[in-house]
């Protein structure tokens, strides 16, 4: 079985962004493994401008520590 | 007694986003003990948009913490 | 007159977040001081979602703080 | 004139705690510094379990600062 | 084809933020990726306060990302 | 043309909180840049205890990058 979070590396500061949006997904997965329910769910957030930011918000913090794992992008590495 | 919380180290960052998950989910546990109200409380937020983004938000918060226990997964261990 | 709050040092990750739920429950008192008021507000809290998952960030915050004063517990310690 | 401010170091987690209580409160101040207005508002926020938590979480953030200064209290100084 | 963050490095302070502006908004681009939905939503964001302000955190979670990725601008390079 | 933001130093924590704050008013001024809206959306934020809270979070996150960058204020410099 793959893991779906193998490593926080990434090549770029766009991957590391990409990872984070992933890392903001799977708890909201996680605490609702429904996918029916997720799906019925989906609408009401993604044109509700509050859920729109909270989501960018979650998104921002895994982003600092995707971007720290990362020395920033890979300097001296 | 075992501890919950014997230590932040983890293997991988899937392991230690789960571990990130299970502390969000004990101080909800903490504050309120009383199982069947938690139980009661569970469908409620499980299909409310903004409460999985809001415990996303916890997660990522917790993750932070655990990741940088790990050393972004423990380099030179 | 004993501090309620004489070190962020704990012996286990497990304490840490027990003083770091402390640690959110006390800026609520200081601001709040009446403990009749307080006890009319807690069932409105304990048993609602958000409030639960709010208060859960405010302890992810600061275990945060107390992991990293225990250098993610006591190495090299 | 004195400042509100002069330093972030304190000699106890007890009186860092008390500043960032403090430095939450002061950004309040300076965006509503009427003080008639605030006095209007307090009432609301005092006795509703939503704003005492998210006043405990603004608490929790400048607590992090607060606690860094002071190297998690005043190691090897 | 060019990437959208190709580095977290800025001239200067003000430039970080105008890079962490960009990088909160497009979490919510990628979250809601129809235009002329997003379109619909702005007005409705742009001219509520309590979204302006959640705006500006994530864009300070960013910042802070931003300023450390540059050394608080660029010290010693 | 002058930077509205030339450097994150300042001399003391008094005027690092200032900037922060100042930081806080930005992003909501880049995101809605009409000055007659925000002088309507303005009294309903000043005059709201949970919008009050908000901004004193975004400035709690703004000083955190501030001090840092201060080296909670110019340690050896």
């Amino acid at each position: 079985m793959t893991s779906w979070l193998p490593t926080l590396k990434t090549a770029t500061p766009e991957e590391g962004y990409a990872l984070a949006l992933k890392m903001a997904r799977v708890a909201i997965k996680m605490t609702q493994p429904d996918d029916e329910i997720r799906g019925r769910l989906r609408p009401g957030y993604a044109e509700s401008a509050d859920a729109l930011i909270a989501s960018s918000q979650v998104v921002a913090t895994h982003f600092a520590t995707v971007a720290a794992a990362n020395g920033y992008w890979n300097e001296g590495t």
